[in-house]
């Protein structure tokens, strides 16, 4: 990427994500931005005033009309806003076909501590006889287990499974129902909901002797914003459909 | 009680508990180790060596058989054995009625941290929106959740019932089984099974913008000793049937 | 304190934990909130609009001057400018000596989590052979240890010197300067500062075997608002002056 | 390496640790164990059983000579002992630079938890502002900080140099001595000694809205032995000196 600064359009600019993102973008030197427009305003406002990226914050409702307007126009993507399931992607990678510079990014969690705090836990699995996951979250969450720890789970037991690990030890025969909490993929799982928590996530692992935990704490969506610049800045260098943070955070 | 040492009888004397209770007894300054026998031993050798206080780690289909013994010699007993329900109080306290001055103690718990910590569970329940309790014990355990985990469950509600306050919050529509822990008199519990965990509890009470946390780690049943010793000594001082260590505490 | 609604009056009402006290007392039931002042307005518009409590953030500098102001007019008050101290304190309790019915609180710390934690840390210190505390805080704040941790500190040292134990046990002959944290009155306290952190407090006891680990995290200033609400509706049935909200929890 | 079973010898049987490790290799159907002899004994009992690999956890000061003698039997080495600095160090590559096949693997730390968290302190340094580390330890510990969260601290200072991070920011400007902790490579490092403790570290690192939490808890040197088993088998596949367990768990 030149040395140039890189100019950036924001697609949901006034929800309580898009906000916070533009104050971003707007705060980094390196960063220019050019446009921000509503959830359902005129695209055209983003190429018209030349952006070289698009960050979207919107709806599952909208979100594919805007990457496919990106694409179009030759514009790369950054999209925060969920639903992008295994046929959205199909899809977004069928538009990408013809435009071989041109990169989509989707992030299921910005949070650059959450995405080490999975990875570490996945690269862990394999070393210890069992881990289970506890995750926090304030009382007004619908959801549980979270997503963060559904996907962490499967992680894990997908480490496990190729090393050749059995299923976690268990000696429980008598459990008050729930008690040993929701099994994801043969990975315990135990939900918080509490009022003054945000979100937390903790990822035990142990072996006789030992223990090793990793916990990652969010507090506000501030933690967010690292993880959207980093997309910002990485994405023309990821041509093609990326999913999630890890692999631009240099690690392997 | 007087200033002369106090003659103390094990039994149980040769299983794990037995064996530290005896020498924790024998440590002890103020206190004499007068007889130590095993769980199926001649009794009245407690009585011939001029026990004061009798102390039992043996097991549920005897245990009712030396309290009953320890009556009848007007020997105090502190009893660690589990198996004590209604009813069985109920029998022991009968044999109390005509010994105004001799005292039982049974006791689920002996580590002073696990009962401070139910106390103070109890204590603060009403000051908070909510509560949740997680229980991490070593893989090998068959019960989930743990017995000291339900008490503290029971002493939260009470304690929240008490002060008035409604259900705990909990907004949850989408849950995949168990992710939400076990409830125990609505209370949530969660119970982890790990290898390299030992035994402990962490409730964890929520009101708007702060948690209080109060977490009990036993790595040791050593640290059950002055729990033990503290029932030792003042058993004589409680006659009478007495459940638990905190009103021996001198808390109130 | 009869069952009509209470008249409270808001000194620094603009300030940002002012603004948060005017909307909790509007939001309350039982209270009217029939005045609030900038820090360096007319107070008489307090006495004017019948205010019976006062609530004053304000500043060291002018908190003196307005406690005399409530004094005259016969208002409670509730305090929670920093820097009242014992000299200052003096001089309160000749203001109210000859108002016997009235009641003036000075409340270092509102989060009632925290009050509690201090008192169980307190409550815990004689059973456990010894304690630390670690408390967490964001990077920009200037002082170390907080001032909570410092009375909880105190508080602990107290106990336990009253309940006649030695200093804590310490091994350490080697000691990279300031590895073992700060004493405060024999007490080890260690001060970590970190962006992402808000304040926390984590106050462990330990014991052969055996750890007891009371935590208070507080994420939002909305944590305060409970105490806050308690002390108004409590200081008309506590004449004189009291310091902080432990008394007023009835927890004795 | 063959799928035969490797012939291993322990120096320091008798040891806490090397009581442990005979038991292990004893354990394990790979592994043979042919001698095993004490600190001061007859060593070439280990060349006339024909090990393959010794294991060594005796002392300082004869360490270097186990180590001479086994390179000059064309004995692999896995040595748990303290005190090889660079000097010694140089001395056994000298020592190996005449036998090309030979391995000596040097193991400050054998708990495999210990090894993942300190790269993953490492590896997640450059992404966040700051980072600290506590260290909690039994109340018998003589040193402060301990060897590991020294090792840790200059990892992070380390990383954080690579990727051009600043000083990590700290405002305090009123601190009671020591409340900061020890300062390694310009890392915080906070040391707890409590009753009740064994072995635990916590690597806190925090951005604006997050923090990351890395704890290793190491409760029983049983603990060890994955790493020493670990370690004997890959010795043959790693030639020269190598240092700590973490090119041994084929995570890169």
């Amino acid at each position: 990427m030149s040395d140039e600064v890189l100019r950036v359009g924001v697609i949901g600019a006034r929800g309580r994500m898009g906000t916070e993102v533009t104050q971003a973008v707007d705060a980094a030197d390196d960063l220019d931005l050019v446009a921000a427009v509503g959830g359902r305003e005129w695209l055209f406002s983003l190429s018209d005033a030349g952006s070289q990226v698009v960050v979207d914050f919107t709806h599952p409702d909208v979100v594919m009309e805007h990457i496919r307007f990106a694409v179009d126009q030759n514009i790369h993507a950054v999209v925060g806003t969920s639903g992008i399931d295994d046929e959205r992607a199909e899809t977004i990678r069928g538009w990408l076909a013809s435009k071989p510079g041109l990169g989509v990014i989707v992030v299921p969690n910005f949070a650059i501590g959450a995405v080490l705090a999975a990875r570490f836990a996945r690269e862990a699995a394999r070393f210890f006889e069992s881990a289970e996951i506890i995750e926090l979250h304030h009382a007004g969450k619908v959801d549980a287990p979270s997503g963060t720890a559904i996907a962490t789970a499967r992680g894990i037991a997908g480490a496990r499974a190729a090393a050749g690990l059995a299923a976690v030890p268990d000696a429980t025969t008598m459990e008050a129902a729930g008690a040993r909490g929701a099994q994801v993929d043969g990975i315990h799982v135990h939900s918080v909901r509490l009022p003054g928590m945000v979100a937390h996530q903790e990822v035990v692992l142990g072996s006789s002797g030992e223990t090793l935990t990793i916990r990652h704490d969010s507090l506000h969506r501030s933690s967010f914003m690292p993880g959207v610049l980093l997309a910002i800045r990485s994405v023309a260098d990821h041509p093609g459909l990326t999913f999630g943070l890890e692999q631009l955070l240099g690690l392997d």
